[in-house]
């Protein structure tokens, strides 16, 4: 009686939800504190001191829950452009900037402003699947490009998948599942190339930069710019991961002031963002992220998590590049098949995520913002799952 | 550059875009407070008492931000049942509860849920326009069909207007813009024609009942429940017009226990509410309505507000039905034409919205959920365009 394509939908994806179920018939059955949970993207830190301050001093507000303009307020979208134009190296106004529900918010309005019919959208795996669904939302759809061996993209592979259909590039980084921050000089080569082939199909091809993960580095690293290499570029992003509220939906899109079609750039996303439904962006949480610009929380947090599963597990023979940001590790799974290595982890009721979910079957992913106990936990039953995989 | 489509929208929708900047220039030009806005639903009136305190509660609480599960907290979902089953005369359980981004979210996942390429969904006018972005959204095109005069629906009309292509019904009461509230009798009658019609067309067509403006009713009236009429009926709602909130984007969508294919009806909502980019709605005020049931904004306030500006009007002469609900006035345009009338306000920098904006182009609206002086201010003017219109 639904939708056929809603029907599909479900059936395909029931292995993520057979995950889930599984996981949560394991923590009823052993309880909780005995089933190591690496599945979920759900930072674990708690938001940063002055959030929690800022936010009831906002909501002690009473006269602000009104609807405000579908783009966001004018003030926050102007505090918003200011630090955005210091990571993006690009001078922003609050005009370029639209207030979402989320990135996942942004990246719904962009692709619905963008997207005809049949058009593509390229990305390069491994990759954030969802990306699969939201173009499929608009009626485009998502074309899956090898990245590189050391999870960079390929800017050829990408430049080999352009066609007079394709509308936009999504690039994610620092990545999830990977956590590779793409170096400046590779964002500088794709925003050449894409500008070649922009000229050369006769239609702009938009970069979509997909950067929730742009303050969650360690080392030292600083995530490039991208702004700056292209102008036929849109941020979306959100502050899910550096201020831990993802369950509040507030993100943003900010589009080059340069870019081709800017007027109508602008207005469209605008326009979709209420058209979509969205209406606005969460009133309350935008008036709170306003007064946390460049705020995040203690990024050592996830680093020292980071080091202990990393340490742990290059001990048991499992192979890893080290993530430059996130707080997701991409793990070889032994003899390139992740639902056996993700199967054997269940039985020491570890939850970890196929690779094949983020277009890399041959890896499956830990995502290590997790409580304390977790990581020291799961040790024994990695090792013993390695050892049944015949890696020691 | 961008999508063909989004552009048309944008060219056709410039008409409300001109309103509005033109309201922004008198604005700019001769003071907000000289320029009487009726245009927008927006309540005027605070948040109740309780809203704030039960918020800044909830706010307190740091450990609260991340996500949840898709449809929501458990057992915010199972409050939200509990207040619905008593107002839709119908047993609810957490189960049958999504929570959404408004009920604009709510909508949206709903649609996407429901429709095929090329179905329809029927609506009777005056109604809500963007229902036509909505459905248009799912590829899917909504058909306008005419109510009766004194604004009910005409369910021979819905009836007459069904096909294999159908859907969903969609009604909105208390109806913006009407501000009727349909008799229970025909929600009786709209339920026997969709059961009867379903099994004549071998597909069940399922009535979806937006209705955040539940509590917005007047005169000792009640709003009467559409899921003890229709089992195959989904209801779509928002706190925010009771709780004046409606910046903070917090409403669900309920579907019937006994509605046809039920699983694959609510497991889809909650995967479309995922796929779209809304993901969940948002946390803090998930928690925050769940102890606010029943709870609503002074509706006396606007009572106030209704009585004041129909009293005044009809002294004019202008014609229209009193509105047992809502904040909005649906008046008579003198000669049929909305947007003639609508420009002599303008000249009195009294800004309303064309009926054609709701399928009636022979009326106008105007939204008295305005400040303490704009009614009394703007009764001149009314009384101005009346005699340049030749009403008096």
């Amino acid at each position: 009686m639904i939708s056929k394509r809603i029907n599909e939908m479900m059936e395909t994806s029931s292995f993520i939800r057979k995950m889930f179920e599984t996981g949560s018939e394991l923590k009823a059955k052993y309880g909780a504190e005995n089933v190591f949970d690496f599945s979920l993207g759900n930072p674990h830190a708690l938001p940063p001191e002055n959030f929690n301050s800022v936010l009831l001093e906002k909501a002690a507000d009473k006269t602000r829950h009104a609807y405000m303009p579908n783009a966001g307020y004018p003030d926050v979208r102007q505090k918003v452009a200011e630090f955005a134009s210091t990571e993006q190296q690009k001078v922003l106004s609050g005009d370029n900037v639209v207030m979402t529900s989320g990135a996942g918010g942004a990246l719904n309005a962009v692709l619905k402003t963008l997207l005809n019919p049949g058009d593509t959208v390229i990305a390069s795996t491994p990759c954030f699947m969802e990306y699969k669904f939201y173009c499929d939302n608009h009626g485009g759809s998502l074309v899956l490009v090898p990245g590189k061996k050391d999870f960079n993209i390929d800017v050829e592979n990408i430049e080999g998948a352009i066609t007079e259909k394709t509308a936009a590039v999504i690039i994610n980084s620092p990545n999830n599942p990977s956590g590779r921050v793409y170096p400046e000089e590779t964002i500088i080569a794709l925003g050449r190339m894409l500008k070649k082939k922009s000229s050369e199909i006769g239609r702009t091809v938009y970069l979509i930069s997909d950067e929730p993960y742009r303050k969650i580095v360690y080392d030292g690293i600083t995530v490039p710019p991208v702004l700056k290499h292209y102008n036929n570029a849109i941020i979306c992003t959100s502050y899910s991961k550096d201020l831990s509220i993802p369950g509040e939906r507030i993100g943003y899109a900010a589009v080059n002031p340069d870019a081709e079609d800017y007027d109508n750039l602008i207005n469209g996303i605008i326009l979709c963002n209420r058209i979509l439904g969205y209406v606005n962006a969460p009133a309350l949480m935008q008036r709170t992220i306003a007064e946390l610009q460049g705020v995040s929380v203690d990024i050592n947090l996830y680093k020292k998590k980071r080091d202990m599963l990393a340490g742990g597990l290059k001990e048991m023979g499992y192979e890893f590049r080290i993530p430059e940001g996130t707080f997701y590790l991409l793990v070889k799974a032994p003899g390139g098949d992740d639902m056996k290595m993700v199967d054997l982890l269940l039985q020491e009721k570890i939850l970890t995520v196929p690779g094949r979910g983020f277009g890399v079957p041959e890896y499956f992913r830990i995502a290590f913002c997790v409580d304390e106990n977790v990581i020291p936990g799961a040790m024994d039953g990695f090792r013993r799952a390695a050892e049944k995989a015949g890696m020691l």
